[in-house]
């Protein structure tokens, strides 16, 4: 905690009774729950609440010193405008570089590496959805195993079908999260297509000629189920089988090689936060975050709303004017977006965030915003943008996206994460089937009951037994092995979420 | 057509040469394709386009006697005003009812009847959705196999997660959607749920206790992840087996038995239209849902921006000025809900149905309203709205929806449809996991080549096989078999796209 802080965080499991001396001169007045806030000092009624040396609320009575600090007696402040920020005004003090480290991935003809080596099949229209699942569950079965360097097959489905407002505004955001999420470099560019035919994003819309690199063809294989060619329902299964051994042949012929870490581009995110996250695991992740930038690789952050209450944070710490600029409007588009549904920020806090003891989306911002660690922010990519395509140099990027656990996966996904690591505080079993995710419990007891789903138990923090440094290295070693094969939890079971797309357009 | 109509259709296959003689002096001056229009007189610039003995459009330029009209040359007249509707005008004459039909279906306590007997799973929340898909994978193979009459288990698996701003104005729409689809009648009110624990939408919150008919119990039967005795995936995995045991006990009990045909409710609904679909298909659709009426069945037709353009025949046909009001208000919160997007009804049609013939959704809304039939509308549900909930009386229902098939076609699952129908002219490979899908072709030469996904080819209608009137006996006899447990296309293979909530609120 920061020395100007007026409360501290409870964080023993089961929390502290009243009576509780919690250090010396401040006994608690109430019991207090694990993750919970007590009062340092007595703070009057409209007294500000300092966490991170931030106000994160102000008192609506008054809280004497030793009492509980929760959402019903504080006021959230509201958000900070997005006019007059600090344009990159912190100094950038050059790091050192970290050289050597290496992982074993797919080098990529365009220069991007895979960490798996997956066939995707990119569908443009959601109608061909049922199809290339009844393909895919065939092509695992009878093809995947004669073509053991293959380590999956994924349906690319989505909800984008032709009631997508195609010429809305807001419509290019689904479109070139799907064009983007085609080449992820986990697909080795080996893109292929299942369309229906009638559809609005024909798959030159989707993928025009020359636009994304692919491997062996100037245009991606597109197997169209209206094609005249199509008698009967197996017709339509056999040429998407047929489509998807020639890419299969080719994907296995691909062998992991030495590659820098700076090929790696890591998308990080939280789920299900707690006090603890702030604590523990996402200060850990913003010190690997460090190491990675140090290492030359791409790191992404992103969620919106959490981030919104610590913009002044992300824009002085632009590393140019620009790039600050392009924080500035990205944040007041979503601005904009959540005040059309009639919502601000606000809405981002679940009830689990409070019981876990975050009082307020500014609290909750300010414990997610650390795992972005401290390095300069050298771009920005808008919701369903590339890194490659956007030509960002690396480093740490903003990547704004909604804070939900699978819209922000979807569009890391799109950006070019080649792996994704992801802090819980209350517990998530989230997992994708398109790049392997690294997750990271904030406590101990939740690392414990989830001892098969959690890779990083972060609680040893809070548990006195290692310092935020030492599991910021820790996780930064997990990566490389993971990036070079090594399976996480969500791997072995196979949990794979849905893509989720964001689609601020309306449907028709 | 109708005589005051001044375009006709292209029926033959391949479309026809410039030269044919069409009709005695009726002679074509350019080539049309099958499914497009010729002028019958001579349009001059400016002139009333009509088809359906409607105004579909004003020629652009002269279009000459037998000269080819389509999208380039006419222009789509502006959307009817919602005020000055006439309000239930059109006179209801009694028809004749239809007594005697039945089909074999489950009965639910609450009166409602099941064509499936199906255990689904519902989930309060998108993270689950990964072990909820591994523990259907289990149940599946181990479990359902001892349970023969148990037709399948599903896995209500959606993209709704806290992302969703739970108190937005719109937010209601996905909840409700949710919560009606846990009660479709196919699953026998033996509702499960799996919950993750810190999510907004608790479980109490998706189905207050009482709030939806349950067998066996006051309250759903939940598996919360988080719970402290869930201790390993297997764990939470084991659980969900052992409850999913308990509701397929239950269900393999039950048999099927004569019902009468009042007890369906039928969902209608286009995808992938052509210019066929409003001759072929829809009208004999619209058939088939007057027998429907007449037999005592709920009949629901949807897809707002297809009946738009049409809304003075709804209004006029609604059985009380009460439901012209509803369907207003449904037509009027929907234009609005596009304004915000900076779109239009227009952003419904697709390149396919314009490649099929269908110059813009006017004539396309013409085209489609044809399957509601001719029995007066006796109610209106706003999106996730169930008729049993709402206490609708028997008959054709308008639930207001968008025309995505997808999302339509969840909208009606909530609604409480027992039996969907689903007419195209394009092709869909369409099919529900939770509820029998019928697929009617317009076109003979898809049914050909779709011979194994088309269950009914309306095409004979264009080839003067079949009127529209027994095509709709056939559909109407065909409905009662598919209820009875016969089934379609779509379930032999197993074609099941996901639920997709139609969601107007904000993510964050
Ligand atoms: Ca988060
Ligand atoms: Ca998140
Ligand atoms: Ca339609
Ligand atoms: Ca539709
Ligand atoms: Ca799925």
């Amino acid at each position: 905690m920061h020395e100007n802080d007026n409360v501290a965080v409870v964080v023993r499991t089961g929390g502290l009774p009243a009576g509780t001396e919690v250090r010396p001169g401040l006994v608690l007045r109430e019991a207090i729950p694990q993750g919970h806030k007590v009062a340092l000092a007595t703070l009057p009624e409209g007294a500000e609440v300092r966490r991170y040396n931030v106000v994160i609320g102000h008192a609506l009575q008054e809280i004497a010193a030793g009492g509980w600090v929760n959402e019903h007696r504080i006021a959230m402040p509201g958000a900070r405008e997005l006019s007059g920020l600090p344009l990159s005004t912190r100094p950038q003090e050059p790091q050192l570089p970290l050289e050597g480290y290496q992982f074993d991935g797919y080098r990529n003809d365009d220069g991007s590496v895979g960490t798996r080596n997956i066939l995707a099949i990119t569908t443009t229209v959601q109608c061909v959805s049922g199809v290339v699942d009844f393909a895919v569950r065939r092509i695992k079965e009878e093809l995947l195993p004669r073509y053991p360097n293959v380590d999956d097959v994924v349906a690319l489905n989505h909800a984008y079908g032709c009631g997508v407002a195609i010429d809305a505004p807001a419509a290019p955001i689904p479109i070139r999260t799907v064009r983007n999420i085609s080449r992820n470099p986990n697909f080795g560019n080996e893109v292929m297509v299942v369309s229906l035919g009638c559809e609005k994003m024909q798959p030159a819309r989707l993928l025009p000629p020359g636009a994304i690199p692919m491997r062996g063809a100037e245009q991606a294989d597109v197997v169209c189920l209206q094609d005249d060619e199509h008698v009967g329902f197996m017709s339509m299964i056999d040429s998407i089988m047929r489509t998807a051994e020639r890419h299969l042949q080719r994907l296995n012929a691909r062998r992991r090689e030495p590659c820098p870490a700076s090929a790696l581009v890591v998308g990080m995110q939280c789920g299900g936060s707690d006090a603890f996250s702030g604590i523990t695991a996402n200060p850990a992740l913003g010190h690997a975050a460090d190491l990675l930038v140090r290492a030359g690789a791409t790191v992404m952050f992103s969620e919106n709303t959490e981030v919104r209450d610590g913009v002044d944070q992300l824009t002085s710490r632009a590393a140019t004017p620009a790039v600050a600029e392009d924080i500035i409007r990205e944040l007041a588009w979503y601005d904009d977006y959540l005040r059309m549904g009639s919502v601000d920020r606000s809405a981002n806090t679940t009830p689990g965030n409070k019981k876990g003891g975050l009082s307020n989306i500014v609290e909750k911002a300010m414990g997610s915003i650390v795992k972005s660690g401290s390095s300069p922010i050298v771009g920005v990519l808008a919701p369903g943008e590339n890194v490659r395509e956007k030509k960002l140099p690396p480093g740490l990027v903003f990547a704004a996206t909604p804070a939900s656990d699978f819209i922000c996966g979807t569009l890391q996904l799109a950006a070019g994460m080649n792996l994704h690591i992801f802090t819980t505080g209350r517990g998530t079993p989230y997992g994708l089937a398109e790049c392997p995710v690294i997750k990271v419990a904030t406590r101990t007891d939740l690392a414990r009951r989830w001892h098969d789903l959690m890779d990083v138990n972060a609680g040893r923090v809070a548990d006195g037994e290692i310092d935020i440094e030492a599991l910021g290295w820790e996780i930064f070693h997990l990566m490389l092995d993971v990036a070079s094969g090594r399976k996480t939890w969500a791997e072995r079971w196979k949990l794979h979420n849905d893509l989720t797309l964001f689609n601020p357009a309306p449907v028709t």
